[in-house]
């Protein structure tokens, strides 16, 4: 198995930093093979526009989707998307890492669902969700949360956990990954901030590092989030005899 | 009443643009001023990291909060971050006009929350919520999506579109804002791609801002979505005996 990190931190002495170097130790350990995408450290712009395309299919109006296309059907793609599609293409697995910054996935990482996920190149209206592109590969979310566990569950003041990760797993799903459930750690903070000692961070990390390695030595069985698809959608709309209407 | 949009689109001659040429217009013909924040004109930078801090409070390892609190209490914010935020403190209203990029707003737009609400200056651990910073003052979305309205139905392919922007608008109520219902303008997509006439193309336009200008002349009538707060949870999670746990 060819994992994919792609790593969405500042920090180099984070949560974060540690929860992929473990990641890699664990998955190459295993006798798997790992890459590393590092937003922060790649110097990555996560802002789509004009800027990425010299050659433009419409000079008067710029639409993001239409100069995808163009760039993908001309090879013209900007040289660090088609840098990540290339990393994409190579992974059975996908882990995305990243801190839950305002109920979502930092902006760093935001773009690069913006800007990797090309329109005509990797998905058309037709070939997303279960005929996506990424079908048969797996997806999942690594993600640090600064409230504790409690305020994300379903009544929980931080909103449930499922609720705020929503759009980034079904984002992945509609590229066609099989989408595992995330891999949560709760509690995590700036070491000024919710610490009162240095042993206090250093013991949630080893805490936190050691749910991470095992929840990986075991991602084989992993069973992928079920959601609807094609086979269940009439113009657009789950049909109105599904038995997903009435089970949820 | 002082309205500040929020715009966060890369096209000049957008859906996009329009819309916010309608909210400014309107607003002005109804005797009210309005300030707008063009991310993309601005080059805002949407990266929140270590080179926004020359004077850190701590050297060895980056954290956001931390350094975010640290620049707060010096005086010290990011000079596009300190922009923004008088900009915020001047308006009654604040409009967030954006597309609807990968079921979320596009990163220049995400990057703008991770920024600008700074920790320490704008919230803290009891300053948030219906306790927060902006409590009195009113937000909303206006976002263009793609895909037809159908799609973001209940039980749509698109998911729910109240969903999608719970993240957002909770992000929102957690600065203290109330926050009204989104105004949606939806099958928006590039004029190469879903429009087969330019007239098609502008004909939908004409109808997408006279609909805009007709919620904007009203409101001063909106009711804010409500959302839980401070005096309804223990520990962090809705109460037990709260009948909101009943009635969801």
């Amino acid at each position: 198995m060819h994992t994919l990190i792609v790593h969405a931190h500042p920090g180099t002495r984070s949560f974060n930093a540690t929860l992929t170097a473990t990641a890699r130790q664990t998955l190459e350990a295993g006798g798997h093979t790992v890459e590393i995408s590092d937003l922060y450290a790649d110097g990555f712009d996560p802002v789509e526009g004009p800027h990425h395309y010299p050659d433009r299919a419409d000079e008067h109006r710029f639409a993001p989707l239409t100069e995808q296309r163009h760039a993908s059907e001309l090879g013209q793609l900007p040289g660090d998307v088609a840098r990540e599609i290339d990393r994409l293409e190579r992974a059975d697995l996908v882990i995305l890492q990243f801190p839950l910054w305002w109920h979502a996935q930092p902006a760093i990482l935001k773009g690069w669902f913006d800007r990797v996920f090309v329109y005509g190149g990797l998905y058309t209206g037709s070939r997303r969700y279960d005929a996506g592109h990424f079908r048969g590969r797996r997806a999942m979310l690594s993600v640090t949360t600064g409230g504790p566990r409690r305020s994300f569950l379903p009544y929980g003041r931080g909103g449930p956990i499922e609720r705020l990760l929503w759009p980034i797993n079904y984002s992945l799903y509609y590229m066609g990954f099989d989408v595992l459930a995330p891999h949560l750690a709760y509690g995590v903070q700036g070491a000024g901030i919710a610490y009162r000692e240095a042993q206090d961070f250093e013991r949630h990390l080893a805490h936190v590092r050691h749910a991470w390695a095992e929840r990986l030595r075991h991602i084989d069985d992993d069973r992928p989030i079920p959601f609807t698809g094609w086979d269940d959608w009439d113009d657009g709309v789950l049909a109105a005899n599904h038995p997903q209407r009435w089970a949820s």
